[in-house]
């Protein structure tokens, strides 16, 4: 069996992991990285050249203005990265390259023109960053932690908070989905983290779990408060979810956090490696019919269970892995959440979401806050 | 003529800021949106479904999971995305879609396959994005308030502190990059923006343009400060930077500081709509050979001035447009950053960065902050 060919990107950090992942630096513009001769290689302009030579996970480090010169001198003066490709290809005699599945088309298209042969990776660019090291683990710990200083800010506000009327008032004014965020966000920054568009969303805004939530905050709904920063000294992400009442909660409105506080534990205890994340899906699908929450779509959108029960997480929040409605083995080492939910408008929504490494045995729990959600 | 054909996009709004444009809706995982009938139409699965409709400029939201229903029985259980967009192409009578460039080349091949005529945009797959109408101007303005509420943050703090030997001490312990980004970017925050990997370079530290800096602040030595905040709101973003210096500047520090503010103001006098932005990055650099200051490439990365004039701002902090060594015509409406900068290891690093629309007379400032450098 020949082994496989070697990576080929051509992508900013920002917009591809992958590329953080192969080259462990940040640049902002697209750039060009491969592998060749079981070395990761990289063209950098004298702009970045300096700073990813110095901090990057790149063995070789190669000027732009003179591969941009190269491929000018051989293909003349309109020459771009695709023939830049084409003459670094050559100097490192490389067969041809892997491209992840979205590659840009146009370069693709290029760089076969030019007789570069080139393999879809039809799937991961790189599968082994599902599993993840021991360090990426306590990276993404960290990432845990800081979402947990966040939730212990909102606590002591929420605890702080009084009702009057309809109103939550703390520190003199209403108490709003925004107000929270900002204290959330500027806790997790004092602490290294980067946390943007966390989820602070009462009553029916909560229904969407993807509504960040605006607005007046109301005592005796539910609020979910979702936080996924990114621990800027390493690029990892945390990620948990835990809901809140500040007043007191009605009969269903405690049933129903109930229900999705066992589903999520049942979800956990199921989780090791080699079983299908399907089976913990449906596991999860299966406590909620049980208990009477139906899913399904209406008019004005869906209610119930309406979102997969877990994905990766890593140097992206939706990391390679899930535990969703597709089959799925989970493998030893990937790190995933588990974050079952229920949304019904009226009564409101409910999530708890922590994350687990994957391990032969029980998994590993990577994230760990209290779920007191009931605040007088 | 015949019309061009409709765009078709798949991507996520964090990767995709071309996606973010068409929708203006954020949403995290990849999706379907493309045009039709001269309508703009989505793919969303449930999850996201109530929010896209309700927030979004979309015309048609569709769900994803009736889509995937319908691509099944036409194809297949392993039906994914690109049989999807073939039973949406067929429904809404598309004769072929028009791609980004980056459109992923596995999408791509796989919709050939089924028979769907693509078309690579060869460019900008919105060219019309890089004119900003009146209200995205006035976003971008909104975006450099937010830089200046960084800089005034930054200026109280440098003249509250005091040079003890080759440190700054602020209340009572060492002024880091560090600090002195968070309490920039907490101030952002409170105000709506959301500003992430600040660059706060002192020294030689400066010197790498794209160096966030760490560690101690230094008395006397120059200080960049590259502010880039996301105004929450809109989704639109402010660049800004300035130069300081805390402590007494030595005469070839002045010099390239001057030098450097005299060149941006010659830019800034030289945009208009029609002219090249190669002309303008070539007075710039015009500028600093007069002034004796010389680019050039060393052993350890270049000296000088060693990036474009400017680039386009908007929904990205690169958006589409450039001041720069490439001919590119400046066109009435672009919004671009002018920010020339000059970095010798040594002596240090000085950029100021302003942000300008173009119009048929004189540029229009979006941008507006002292440039008192120096502070005792």
């Amino acid at each position: 069996m020949r082994s496989p060919l070697p990576p080929l990107l051509y992508a900013d950090t920002h917009a591809s992991t992958d590329m953080l992942y192969f080259g462990r630096v940040e640049v902002h513009d697209p750039f060009i990285a491969f592998g060749a001769r079981g070395k990761k290689i990289t063209v950098q302009s004298a702009l970045e050249f300096g700073r990813v030579k110095r901090t990057g996970d790149f063995d070789v480090v190669l000027p732009r203005e003179v591969w941009q010169e190269k491929a000018r001198t051989r293909y003349g003066k309109k020459a771009g990265i695709a023939e830049m490709i084409a003459c670094l290809a050559k100097a490192y005699k490389v067969r041809g390259f892997r491209v992840a599945d979205d590659f840009s088309a146009s370069l693709y298209l290029k760089l076969r023109q030019l007789g570069i042969r080139l393999e879809l990776a039809g799937g991961s660019l790189f599968p082994e960053r599902e599993i993840k090291a021991p360090w990426e683990a306590e990276a993404v710990r960290e990432g845990n932690r800081l979402c947990s200083v966040g939730y212990a800010t909102a606590e002591k506000i929420l605890r702080a908070a009084r009702s009057k009327g309809r109103t939550l008032v703390w520190q003199g004014r209403p108490l709003t989905s925004e107000l929270l965020r900002f204290h959330i966000e500027v806790a997790i920054k004092a602490q290294g983290g980067d946390a943007r568009d966390t989820i602070v969303a009462g009553g029916d805004q909560a229904c969407d779990p993807h509504e960040r939530g605006t607005g007046p905050l109301r005592p005796n709904e539910l609020i979910i408060i979702d936080i996924f920063p990114r621990v800027v000294k390493t690029g990892y992400y945390g990620d948990m979810t835990r809901t809140y009442l500040k007043g007191r909660a009605s009969e269903a409105q405690q049933k129903l956090v109930a229900t999705v506080l066992a589903a999520q534990r049942a979800a956990i205890r199921l989780v090791t490696a080699g079983i299908d994340g399907l089976d913990v899906h449906e596991l999860v699908q299966h406590i909620f019919q049980e208990a009477g929450y139906e899913t399904k779509r209406g008019k004005h959108g869906s209610v119930g269970f309406i979102h997969g029960t877990g994905h990766g997480l890593g140097l992206a929040v939706h990391d390679p892995g899930r535990i969703s409605a597709i089959s799925a083995v989970l493998k030893a080492g990937a790190v995933l959440t588990v974050e079952p939910g229920l949304y019904y408008p009226g009564l409101g929504g409910c999530r708890w979401e922590d994350v687990v490494q994957v391990t032969k045995g029980s998994a590993k729990m990577l994230s760990r806050h209290p779920y007191n959600w009931e605040i007088r």
